[in-house]
């Protein structure tokens, strides 16, 4: 019978299948002993399945580019950690040869042995630890008992309906065919929800109701924007849902044919979409949409999921490739952004800071470490050889900072010349603007600089003071606050009085709702992910930037959220 | 023979007195078992060291008021937590009732698998909890071995030169007598260095030549503003010492001439100090000084330490014995200000926030628990029926949080009058001005405040994105950046401009060597804790307010720290 329920649209999209329920369970193994000539065997099934499991962690992190691999790969990164680590391993050989324990009953004690541990501390920080160590022991356990058979089996035209959802789970599901996730709990702004994005992988979340009463086999329809779920749909129900389908169907067609469109609005002026970029895909795409460049490219992906730091050829061969893929357009290189949030192997991050968001990173992090800074600014002006080049550093904060870097790109333009080693004639820089002393101090630093992107991301969460990840202050974090639009009517200002291109490259680039308001504010040069150009080209083409400059005076009045989305709907 | 050296200062201030070399070392207990008879007695031994170290942690954790409370507190709570861990304490027991173990050994060897639990997973927030773990267990060992008369035999004259000093164990060695200590690791910013200046024990950092140089017994003169180091002193040293002292002492009898003059600038402008407290003494304190009244009244002590929330009652009588110990003039109660980064039991803060400064802190957590925050106000408004009060509301970000803080306050009266309780007939509503954005968007919720207090302590640490407490971002970590000098000169000509009243409460404000700086920039309200009151007040009574503030254009245009240094140099 016809049932329709609600959950919270964490990535749009529409899907029909059948559910598949999975419910939470704990990991029940009995007690099982094996025969001392059995041992040799049992640690091989064993470590073959712990194989298995880094062998899926390892492709998932290959599988993950763009932003992605940024946001989600720290999961995997932590998840990889655990299943190295030798506590966890020596624990696991010693159960099954001293023990004699199957390998399964083995892991359920080690799990049990370390998770108690954990709870004993009373620490959140413990707790969740304890979450990532049941997942990974669960990928594990799985891998053990996995028939050849399994991955064919599929879940094509499934839409799966699930307690909760991991980001390490999402990609693999998509590949086995499930079209939709329907979880109980979660949140729009979770790193699954990120991933499902990207993934164009429909999820709603808050979908209690859903795993009470949807059976495996049901057919369920979901509508992700929407946050409709209908179980058992009826005519009507499907009607609408191939009405829609052919809707997006339309639409997607419709963006398709502004690839070779200017980025123009109705009063005929230019606006520039560079891409944010990190993988050779990001790169090809670009390229395909005719992005005016690369606005944003980052290079942490050189330095993760590895211990030893990457060589300069390595770093010169990367960005040559880059240049060479956009064909003459302008690639910003960012340099290494690294902190104690990301996953990092190195050892260069520091790992025990309170609030890694204020700590040693980005530039603070380079200017600590010269001789790896040095090696990336020479593979920087290598590459710049081969078409233009700008520099980009990250977490500028003060004057200081930004005379530093000058001197070692100074430095290393000497070097190159010392090692007969060809650099480019001019390589551009320019700053991130993401601190805010640094976006009320560009005047202070204006002649260093060719020009400046703003990190709209950070500089919200900064001047907000909300770590734009917690998902309990969601609705605290927005960059539509009245003193982010004005600080960023400021900048754009002053560039364009003091010939000094001001970009914006956070997430607010890249979201077509608000084109109107950036374009009011004065943002001339968008940088945003590939995956949403078309619609902001399309959102840039219906809109007549003389009469939003005439209305910006209104929207820098507006006192608060309120305020600013009235101006936005009108 | 004599031997200068050098070291940092910490904690400035001179001594002279006899070497007292530790050597870090590491708990080395030989196993030993015990008969089965004996077991109930050593488990007796072991819970009475367990007990003196609960009192020896709990009785610091008393005799810390102010700022202290706050900035070291939650180490101390962190070891209280440890000392209390079951996971801890049964495995105590049964290593000595099951396996026969000494007390001792059974600390050992409990501290050796908690700890290894900890080294198998490779992270530095682990490796911390060690340190911290080790702390602990070295406490308690110290407690089984303590004998009767250690106490009285002290340390009376002594410098302690050693490895590292621990927040902790500061208050307990001056208590028994010591006079100085150099430490050969540690920073000026860390919270030792913290501590000692507040309990005016000279304390010297990076002075790892003394713990090579210095034995037992020989005699030692530090000089810790002047980083000065001496082994065996010579007659001019000693000379030289005693005119120090002499120098010293006569400066403390001009201080505290200043209890009853003015705070006047040489041409007759009146300038407000008020005081930040948190603790009677504080209370008592800033009266005798001559304060304009309290500036900030930290509330968080009433919650903290406990696992129950206050009573509107008891929060009552806190507030109105602050309100009759201030004798009319006015105290500024600031609502609850707690966050994932305080020790907070009661459970109200998420504990395991990535970036507890970017959390859920100050007013968030106050609107998240609504009924938590009316019967703060409530509180608030029944003291202010005994004396001026003003409620100061923590985290600012925006103008909907200072509707609904508005909302609950008439919400409180509304309901006291309902009760038949009686209320002040004006509580001034304030907010303080930490978050970046509400610093930039002061005119946006002017209408709802009768005054504003800034937090520079916050502010500056998220202007400049850099955590203040991060001992490698030091040197990153100042007010003295352009963009905080002149969001600060914008604050004080706007609320001149407006008759806003515009405090600072930061440590900022109570540092002399910035009073010149601060009154250029058109401040007039100084909130500050009373160790710092006269010297501020004693600074200001040297400066030519119109001379400072003709200067105050050059000052706004430095680009730089130096700038500014150079600036106040002249």
């Amino acid at each position: 019978m016809r049932r329709a329920l609600r959950g919270q649209g964490a990535a749009r999209g529409i899907a029909l299948g059948r559910v598949r329920v999975r419910l939470p369970q704990a990991l029940a193994v009995e007690e099982r002993r094996i025969e001392a000539e059995a041992v040799p065997d049992e640690i091989l099934r064993l470590h073959r399945a712990l194989d298995a499991a880094r062998r899926e962690l390892h492709g998932l992190r290959e599988r993950l580019h763009g932003a992605l691999a940024q946001e989600v790969g720290e999961f995997l990164d932590l998840h990889v950690m655990i299943l190295d680590d030798p506590e966890l391993l020596h624990g696991l050989d010693d159960l099954i040869t001293t023990g004699r324990y199957s390998a399964d009953y083995a892991l359920k004690l080690q799990r049990d042995r370390l998770a108690s541990v954990f709870e004993g501390m009373h620490d959140d920080y413990f707790r969740s630890r304890r979450e990532d160590l049941d997942h990974v022991i669960g990928r594990v356990h799985a891998a053990l008992h996995r028939r050849g058979d399994d991955g064919a089996r599929g879940l094509s035209g499934e839409i799966l309906v699930c307690d909760a959802i991991a980001p390490s789970e999402l990609a693999e599901l998509q590949s086995q065919g499930v079209v939709a996730v329907v979880a109980a709990t979660g949140s729009p702004l979770s790193h699954s929800a990120i991933l499902a994005r990207s993934l164009h992988l429909p999820l709603l979340v808050g979908a209690a109701e859903a795993l009470v009463h949807a059976n495996d086999g049901d057919a369920m329809m979901v509508d992700a924007a929407a946050g409709e779920i209908v179980l058992e749909p009826d005519a009507d129900d499907l009607q609408r849902y191939h009405r829609r389908q052919a809707q997006l169907g339309r639409e997607q067609a419709q963006l398709s044919r502004l690839r070779r469109q200017p980025t123009r609005t109705t009063d005929g002026v230019d606006i520039r979409l560079y891409a944010n970029a990190e993988s050779r895909e990001d790169v090809a795409e670009a390229h395909a949409l005719g992005a005016d460049g690369i606005g944003l490219y980052r290079t942490e992906f050189l330095f993760l999921q590895r211990r030893e730091l990457p060589t300069e050829d390595e770093q010169f061969l990367a960005y040559r490739d880059l240049v060479l893929g956009m064909a003459g357009r302008v690639v910003t290189i960012r340099t290494l952004d690294l902190g104690a949030d990301k996953a990092d192997h190195t050892g260069l991050a520091l790992r025990s800071e309170s609030n890694p968001a204020l700590g040693l990173r980005g530039v603070r992090l380079s200017l600590a470490h010269e001789g790896l800074f040095l090696t990336q600014l020479r593979a920087i002006l290598r590459a710049a050889a081969y078409g233009p080049v700008r520099a980009l550093v990250p977490m500028i904060c003060c004057r200081e900072e930004m005379v530093a870097v000058c001197a070692l790109l100074e430095a290393a333009r000497a070097s190159l010349v010392a090692d007969g080693l060809q650099a480019g004639d001019r390589v551009e820089l320019g700053a991130m603007i993401e601190v805010p002393a640094a976006a009320l101090a560009l005047p202070d630093f204006v002649d260093l600089v060719d020009f400046v992107s703003v990190g709209t991301n950070d500089l919200v969460q900064y001047l907000l003071a909300v770590d734009r990840n917690h998902e309990s202050l969601a609705s605290l974090y927005t960059p539509r606050h009245p003193s982010v639009l004005r600080l960023l009517s400021e900048l754009f200002a002053y560039g364009r009085r003091n010939g000094i291109p001001v970009a914006v490259c956070g997430e607010m680039a890249g979201e077509a709702e608000n084109v109107p308001l950036l374009l009011a504010l004065g943002l001339r040069d968008f940088s945003l992910h590939p995956a949403t150009l078309l619609e902001v080209r399309r959102a840039v083409r219906e809109c007549d930037l003389a009469s939003l400059r005439r209305r910006v005076r209104s929207l820098l009045r507006a006192h608060d959220r309120a305020g600013i989305e009235a101006w936005l709907a009108r």
